[in-house]
């Protein structure tokens, strides 16, 4: 599988400088690149492997101003990282790894559930009654769909995921290994002799369309209701979506992060690794966490950054640490 | 499925007021009450809504003063949030999606397992020698039951649990999905030349009764004698319990918070999420944690509350915190 | 199965003070010991315990001196900590629940895989294409193994753990339930209309010799080449490493860390739980996080301790602290 510089350029919608015609086999990063790779360079810390690297092709932004010569063949675009991920998937769907056929023998589907054309149902997975299924929607071995379950079409659920009964995901979601979807809401309400009665979870989880949720992470059904992920939403590893929240569309979210009950996320929004955010909270759009902070209050002015726990102003938060870690100067 | 004001109330024990005769069919939350719910006010961030809300009936603490008349039958309950948890557990219960019966054929439950009678054994789940299901258990497919481990009554293991040999669950016990009990300590003896020696890890965990287990929680086996989960404790979603600790009974752990190796954490707690402990600890009973608090030090006096990270009282840190936000002002 | 003393200590390298034909049975806590016990001190919180202990045997470290006689029988031995690792692998080894044997009837294993000698492979695991399994790998049941995934000799993968395709594990590795090895690397080019495209994730994990991974951890495959964990590398459960990240031989990272993309870890270090390290940064030999650390900028010098986000020296830290938490009084 070789592509030229030239059909790669018309996929990515680029301009070629240099050789249209030499060949590239497979992408690399930039500090790794050999002749016969496509590299591409969007991180400003990788600069000076533009003039190093010996890749055949480079994807450069079209308004990065070379300050020598190189040897490579370049393409410009408007934006180098969208640019790469559009060659790996044009790379990807030249050897693809996609999965259909199923055999109703091995596996365990309801006679009510109903399973479109093109489907893949791994073995040892398991779909429970009048469960739907999308066309062309792949379920890795030992899943577990419950009972009443809608998926839509063009999904990937990856081994062990766990879709607990009623829950609803839309078109083109991709579910990474051992996810839980719609378990319990943790809701306890305390009794006088000091123990807890369990408030039954009766909700459900609603998942929309071009989401992608990481390995391990949970997303709770709700207590009564939805839990909801809106379109476009991507959740990292090891994530918890706690019962009633809503993420907004085009939300990203790092791993080991936490969404506490009944808050909800606007659009857009950044959430660094191992952040969280409260429970009952209203988070304005584009809200970006750095790492690690806490919200505990609403968010309400749209694109704010935050920092710290409690959570203020990043440039607030950096600019108390500078003078909390000289304190011990005086 | 309708119930009257009258019945919800002698159910829960609560006192009508206006018309015992209007019917509910669901619960909803308050904000989003029409006619034929029953909704509930517990939280005071939602008392707006108790005037707007428009629900049939609506669950109300004995001691709350309404600001005017509203159009709903009113039912005076001690604790409304106690009171909703009852009613939704009613409202369950007549529609019950309990699971039971097996056939030998498709599972493999090892000849030498007691299983006890009215037990779901799922599709795919594996249940080892030796090992003791209580009567009324339900597990799920895909779950993984170790040898000689012992289940208690009525106790639901959602699918994808995993529980290495030897581990003793209680009655009563709820785990979700994909959640670990018994996996292997942490625990390495450095050596000289950088290396680590294995400590094998040879004891067990104990889950009393009436526990919550969360989703992709993992509770890991003691180096030696038992890490302990008491009864009443509720742990949420990705919570990590490591070897040799020991949880107080009704101690409620929010998602993402870890406890490391043989702290003993007191009796009716409550750690907000992301929280942590160190090791080799006491914390003493009711010790309330903000979330992503980090404790390093014993906790003596009961009921105390802690927030930072090396943890200090709440109190002081949301007033250290308040000077550290406004230092960058002067 | 009952040992003397003097075994103990020619297995351990030891030096028996007292008795060497006295016997005992099992290993025990030292707080916790009894006549027929072999206890261990080595954290000096637990300096008590020595001279009221009823253990027979107790494993003391070369150079700790006794305050008065005890009546144990003492082993002297370099290490105590190591050396109670190497009692309590010889005890598991002499009642060994090794498992081997498979009847590839009731499993699926590819036609294509290989399978060494003395593997086990559980109940509704599935092996996939081409995949291969060293000599006296066990597998327990519902592992999901890839497509041309490759794993060493004498490894463990307990219930439910999924390896995505072309992954490559070394030998003597441990993997524990649940634990996701390869998923995609969470990477998306942000488009102009505010969506993200998603970057496919072509590269694999390489996983070293004698490395140990935690329940429900998960390490993502690179984007292109591979996400390196070295030789006897210790993850603990709920781990998050990212994709193309490389984390150094011998380090041990704690539970509910997160190491982000393209960050290089080195050798030997020691990561509390709950820390966290920022992308595309490399990180020094045998460098030190406290628990909840968490680091967004590179650490040149080897053994580095660090504390606090963004991390600083750990000294300075808590010098600061102090004086955070005291500045409330003034």
């Amino acid at each position: 599988m070789e592509l030229t510089a030239q059909i790669i350029a018309n996929h990515v919608g680029g301009e070629v400088v240099g050789n249209p015609d030499v060949k590239v086999k497979s992408v690399a990063k930039i500090e790794q690149g050999k002749p016969g790779n496509i590299c591409f360079f969007a991180n400003p810390k990788y600069e000076k492997y533009v003039y190093t690297c010996q890749a055949s092709v480079l994807l450069l932004n079209r308004d990065y101003e070379l300050q020598q010569p190189i040897a490579a063949t370049i393409i410009r675009v408007p934006n180098a990282y969208e640019a790469v991920a559009l060659v790996l998937a044009l790379m990807q769907s030249m050897k693809s790894s996609r999965r259909s056929g199923w055999r109703l023998r091995r596996n365990t589907v309801s006679w009510s559930a109903r399973v479109g054309k093109g489907c893949y149902i791994g073995e040892y997975a398991w779909v429970g009654k009048k469960a739907r299924i999308g066309k062309n929607t792949q379920i890795y071995p030992s899943c577990y769909i419950g009972d009443r379950v809608q998926i839509g079409e063009n999904c990937i659920l990856y081994p062990g995921v766990r879709i607990y009964a009623d829950c609803k995901i839309g078109d083109n979601v991709i579910i990474h290994a051992n996810a839980v979807i719609g378990s319990d809401g943790f809701g306890f309400a305390p009794k006088e002799d000091g123990t807890y009665q369990k408030i039954p979870q009766t909700g459900i989880v609603v998942i929309g369309d071009n989401c992608e949720i990481g390995a391990n992470t949970v997303v709770d059904r709700a207590t009564m209701g939805e839990t909801v992920v809106e379109s476009g939403v991507k959740l990292d590893n090891l994530v918890q979506i706690a019962h009633n929240a809503v993420i907004g569309s085009n939300t990203v979210i790092a791993a080991l992060c936490g969404v506490a009950g009944s808050t909800k996320i606007g659009k857009n929004c950044v959430f660094g690794g191992q952040s969280g955010v409260a429970g009952h909270l209203v988070i304005a759009d584009r809200t970006s966490l750095a790492a690690q902070t806490g919200v505990i209050g609403n968010v309400r002015k749209p694109g704010t950054a935050l920092m710290g726990t409690p959570a203020i102003e990043l440039k607030n938060y950096m600019r108390s640490y500078a003078i909390f870690k000289n304190s011990d100067n005086k």
